[in-house]
C-alpha cells in the first residue's frame, strides 16, 4: 500500500512502447531529430498554442529552474508560495540557476496566495531602487502544494497583478493534468488563455520515465533557456527516448485518462478517511492529494500494517498516544480504487 | 551511413528489455530504490572497488562537473586538454556548477597532455598567492577528444603531479569502454590502481539511452556531490530506470562486447580511409574515432552519397576543391562491418 | 537639519589626520604593511580576542557578505532578521557572494527576533534531507534594524540555538559602538563572551570615511575569507589608509565617545517627539534611531522646513493630511545638541 | 629604493587636500551627492564624451569585473592577453562576477595580441552553437602587462574584429595615464575614438588613495553595472571622497604630469639598466615598467642593498650564481631621478 508519493509509481505500459518504438537507428542528437519535433508540437497542439517554444528535460527542478532563471536577473526577487516545491524542495535549484536572485514568499495561507497578497509583496520592493532586490518572475504551482487548485479567476488576478508590475508569470505543473481534470477545463484554458506565460508541464507524476515539458506561451526569453539548458547539462543528446513518451502521453488523451484515476481514487480516499471518527481533513480534497490530522496512534497503526506515506508535521516517535500528527497521502495514475479499499480496510480495522 | 557520432544511436535491446523489468510497482524514490543500490554495488564489482561511491545522472556534461565542482574552489583552476570536451563542449557547465573556477589549458598537443606539461602549468598558479587562482583538480579525457589514448604509464604519471600538488585526478571516461578493450586492461587498472580519484563512466555513447555514472575512488567528498547533485537538478525521482539499464550494461560484460564492435569497425575504418590514395588519418586510431584530412571534393562526393559525419576544420562550403578539410568518423556500438564496407565503397567510387 | 542616515555625515578630523600621516613613502600592498598590522593587532586588543583574525573592507555589505559566505554552502539557507539590511538593503549581496544560499527570514517582530523563533525556523530544515536547503549560518543586526538591542542574554540564547545547530552567529555591527555604549558593556562582552562567533564591526556610520572590520573571533574559516574577499575584488592594494583610521577610531575610546555623541542627541530627540501631541514612537528609542509616526500634514511642514529624513511606511504624496506615515529620524556622531532643539523647534512650531 | 610596484606609493598633496575640502557637514549618499556628479562631469570632459555614464569603485579588479560582467552572459567567452590581469591577477573575479564566464586567451606574444589573432579565438567558437561558449566581449591592457603600449591603429585594429563579431571592447587602464603620456594623445583618441566601448580609467597606481573609474561610452548597459556594483559591495555610501580624488587628479591635468614623472623615471632607469653590461632589456621600455633579465648573483647585490623589486621569472633561491633572473621593476609619480640614480649607482657597483 504505496501512498507515499506519485513520483516513483511505475511508468505507462504505453510509455514504454512509445520508447521501443523510437529505437530505430541512428538520428540526430540534441533535440534536432524528427522524433522531438513532433513531440513539440504535439505540446503545441495540446495547449493550442502554435508559437509556444517547448523543451523537454527530465526533472520538474531543472524545469522550473531554467525558466525562472530565463526571465530572473541575479538581483531579482521571485515570488512564490511559503511552501512552494522550488522552495523547499528543490535543494537551492532556482537561487543556483538563476546565480543567486531572492525568493520571497508570498501570502499568509499555507497552500494558495491571493492576487493582492501577490501586490503587497511585489510593491515592497521598490523597482528603482539599488538597496533592495528588483521584483522579478511569479510562480504558482498548481495543484498546490497542499492539494488545492487555483481557479481559472484566482490565476488570471495573479497574473494580471504579475503583468502591472512587468513581471512574467511561470506554473509549476507537476501536477498540471491533475488540476486540468478537477477543473474541467483545457490546457490552454488553464495556462495562457489565464494569463500564465509558461509552464512546466509535469510526466514524471502522472506515468512517464522522468519527462517534464517547459512551455513557453511568450518565446520572447526561450533562447535564453537554451543556453542555460546547456549550461545546465540538461540537453540530452539522445532526446527522442524523452520526445516519444510525451506524444504518447498526448495521444487518445492518455494524459487525462492517467490523471483522472488518480484524482478518482483520492477523491474516494478522501471520502474514506473524512468518514473515520479520529481523522480530520486539513485541506480541501482537489485533486491527488489528501492531507489528514490522526492521532499517532493510528498512524503506528497503518505503518505496521504496511502503509507507506510521509508524516508532515509531528513526529511518528513520541509519548503522548493522542497527539495530532499531519499525514500526507498521494493517490498516482496506478493507484486503483481496490488499493484504496485495502487502504481503507486497515484504516477502519 | 551515420558516422557523425555515438551519442544517439540506438539503445541496446538488453537495456530496453532491463528498464520493462524495472517497471513493477511503486518503490522509493530518488534512488533509495533497490535497483539503484544493486546498480551501485554492480559499478563497485566491475571497478574492484568496494569502497567507491557511486552515484548515476542523465548526461556527461553533469558527471563531469558535478565531480570537479565537488573539488574545487570558486577560486580554483581546473586543469585539462587544449580541446578537452569540458572546455569547448559542455556550454560552461563546469563553470556554472563550480560558481566560477576557471579552466586552464594544459600542454602543446591537441590530444593528449604530458605529466611534465601538466607540472608546468599547476606550477604557474602559486597556491599561497592570492592573486592568481589556486591550483585545482585534473582532468584527462579517455578515450582523449581526437581518438587517442593515455598508456597507464602516462595517466600514472599525470595522476603523479597531480598528487604533488595536493589535487585530484578526473578521469572524463564518456569513451571508457572503448579505452579499456584497447588497451586490454581492466577497469580498475585504468582508473584508481593508475591514480585516478573519480571517473566518469560513460554509458550513453555505448548502448545506454542516458546514463552515465560518476565514480568516486576517494569517497572524501562524495557527499558533497550528492548536494550539488540535487541542487543542479539531476537527482532523478525514477532512479531505478537508470539504474536498471547500468546492471544490464555490465552484465556478462555487454558494455565491454558493445564497444569491442565499436572499435573494431573504426579499425576497419581507418585502414580503409588510410588505403584511399587522398586520404592522410591525422591522428593515430586507437578506439572508435578515425580522423582523416580529405579533398574537399571528396567531402562533397561523400555527403551528396548520404554519409553523415562532420567536418571538424575547414569549411565545406569553398572554392578550391582541393583543399583538405579534416573530417571527423565516428564508429558507434551499433556500427556493423558492412556499415564500414558500404562507407569504403562509396569512398573509392 | 539632517536626519536621514548616519552614513553620510562627515569623517572625524582626527580621522584625516591619520591619513595623512599614514602617508609617507613606499610600504608593502595588500596589508602587508606594518600600519595594517598594527591596526589589526589594535583591533584584538579592543575585543580583548589576541587569537581573532581581523579584514577590512570598504562597506558593510562586503564584510557581511564575504563572512556568511566563508561559513555557508550554495545550498544552505542563512537565517537573519524579517528586516535585515542583509535581506533588503545590500542587493542580494549575500545571495551572490555565497553562490545562491537561500536567506530565511526568522521571528514574527520586525526587529529582532528570539532564540526559540530560529531555533523554530533552523529545525524546519532538515539538515539530513538533500530536497531541502541546509541549515547554515545565522546574522542578527547590532542595533537592530529599527533601533532596538538585543540584551546580552538574548545574543547568548541566539548563540546556544546556532551552536546547537552546528552553525556560526554572525553581528552585523554597522552601529556597534552605539549598542556597546548604550548597553554599557565592552566589545568582547557584547560578541565572543556572549557567543558570537564573527562581527562586522562598523566603522562608516560612526565617523570614518569607509571601513568596515570582519573579526573571526573562530579563525577557523578565515583563509575562505581572504580567497573570497580578493575574489569579490574588495582586498585593496593600500591598505594602510583604512588600517589608519581604524587604529585613531580606536585610540584613547574615539570610537566610544563618537557614539555616546549620536545615542545622547537620539535620545533627547527621542523625548522631544514623544511630547509632540502628534506623534507617536513606534519602537523603543535604544540607540541612536528614532522611529515616530506623524499625520502627513506635519512631515509636509517639516520637509518644506528643509528637515532631511526618510519616511519609512506610507507616501508623502497622498490626499489625506492626517493620514500617518513612520518617519525614521537617525543622529550621527556629527549632530549635536543644538541640531535636535532646531529640529524640535520646527516640529513645534 | 622601492621598485616593486606602483600600487603602493603615498598619495599626492593635492588628493589629501581635496578629501579634506570635501569633508563639510552631511549630503546624500551613494553618489547622489554634488561632489560625485561634479567628478563624473569632470571626467566626461576629459574624455570628450558628454554621453559617458562614469562611475567610482575603490578597485581596479571592481572597475574590470564589474563591466565585462554587464556585457557577457553567464555561457560566454570573454577574451584577453596571455597575462591579461583579469586573468591572471585578480583571483577569479571576472569569473565571479559574471557568473562563471569563461576567460580565453589571445595570441602568441606575451603582452599584446593582434587583431588577427583575436580574430581567429573569436571565430573558434560558433556563436550558434550551444555546446561551446558564446563570444563574448574583448578586454586590452593598456599599458600591456609587460610595459608595452598598443598604437592607436592596433586598438582599432582590435576595435573593429571586436564589433565584426557584434561585441563590445573593454580596455584595462590601470596605467592609462601612462600611455596616453607615452603616446601623446589624448584620452578620447585612446579610448572611444579608436572604438573602445568603455575603460577602467586608472588612479591607484598613479597618486590617488583607491579610486578606479569605469567609463561607459556607449551607456547601453551602464544600468546593469549599477545592479551589479551594488550587489557585489562596490557602492560605497560616502562616494565623495573618492570623487574629489577624481576631480583633483584631473584637474590641471595633474594626472598627466605624474604619468610623466613616472614615465620619465623609468626611462632613465630603462637606460641605465640597457646600459650594465649584465643586463639584457626584455621588452622594450614604453612607459613606467623595466623588464630586464640579470644573473642570479646581481638580483642578490641588489636585494642584500635594499632594492625592492619582484622577480618574475625564475627563483632567487637556486645554486647557479649566473642563471637569468626576469625583474619587474616599476617607477610611480613619486619615483624621482634621485631615486633612479641611486638604483644604478647600486647596479653598477
Amino acid at each position: 500500500m504505496f501512498f507515499a508519493s506519485d513520483n516513483t509509481g511505475p511508468v505507462h505500459p504505453k510509455v514504454l512502447e512509445a520508447i521501443a518504438a523510437a529505437n530505430k537507428g541512428y538520428t540526430l542528437p540534441y533535440g534536432n531529430d524528427p522524433i522531438t519535433q513532433t513531440a513539440r508540437d504535439n505540446v503545441r497542439e495540446v495547449f493550442d498554442a502554435p508559437e509556444a517554444e517547448v523543451f523537454f528535460v527530465t526533472t520538474g527542478a531543472a524545469a522550473n529552474s531554467l525558466i525562472l532563471a530565463s526571465w530572473a536577473n541575479p538581483w531579482s526577487a521571485i515570488f512564490c508560495g511559503r511552501y512552494a516545491h522550488i522552495h523547499d524542495g528543490e535543494g537551492n535549484s532556482p537561487e543556483a540557476f538563476s546565480d543567486g536572485a531572492k525568493l520571497t514568499l508570498v501570502g499568509a495561507a499555507e497552500d494558495k496566495f491571493t492576487a493582492a497578497e501577490l501586490d503587497t509583496s511585489m510593491s515592497a520592493w521598490d523597482p528603482g531602487h539599488l538597496n533592495n532586490a528588483e521584483p522579478g518572475p511569479v510562480s504558482i504551482t498548481q495543484v498546490a502544494e497542499w492539494g488545492t487548485i487555483y481557479t481559472l479567476d484566482e490565476i488570471r488576478a495573479i497574473a494580471d497583478v504579475t503583468h502591472g508590475h512587468g513581471q512574467k508569470l511561470h506554473m509549476d505543473g507537476a501536477r498540471f493534468a491533475n488540476a486540468v481534470v478537477a477543473l474541467g477545463v483545457s490546457a490552454a484554458e488553464m495556462s495562457w488563455r489565464a494569463g500564465v506565460d509558461a509552464v512546466t508541464f509535469g510526466g514524471t507524476k502522472n506515468g512517464l520515465m522522468g519527462v517534464e515539458t517547459a512551455v513557453f506561451f511568450d518565446p520572447e526569453k526561450s533562447w535564453e533557456f537554451q543556453r542555460r539548458r546547456k549550461r545546465a547539462a540538461h540537453l540530452l543528446s539522445k532526446s527522442r527516448y524523452l520526445a516519444a513518451q510525451v506524444s504518447t502521453y498526448l495521444e487518445n488523451d492518455l494524459w487525462l485518462e492517467l490523471a483522472t484515476k488518480a484524482n478518482s481514487s483520492a477523491a474516494r480516499l478522501c471520502q474514506g478517511i473524512a468518514a473515520f471518527s479520529d481523522a480530520t481533513i486539513a485541506f480541501p480534497c482537489q485533486a491527488n492529494l489528501v492531507f489528514a490530522w490522526m492521532p499517532r496512534r493510528v498512524h503506528r497503526g497503518m505503518i505496521d500494517a504496511g502503509v507507506q506515506y510521509y508524516i508532515e508535521r509531528g513526529q511518528l516517535q513520541g509519548e503522548d498516544p493522542e497527539e495530532l500528527l499531519l499525514a500526507r497521502f498521494v493517490c498516482g495514475c496506478t493507484t486503483s480504487i481496490e488499493d484504496v479499499d485495502q487502504f481503507l480496510d486497515v484504516l477502519n480495522n
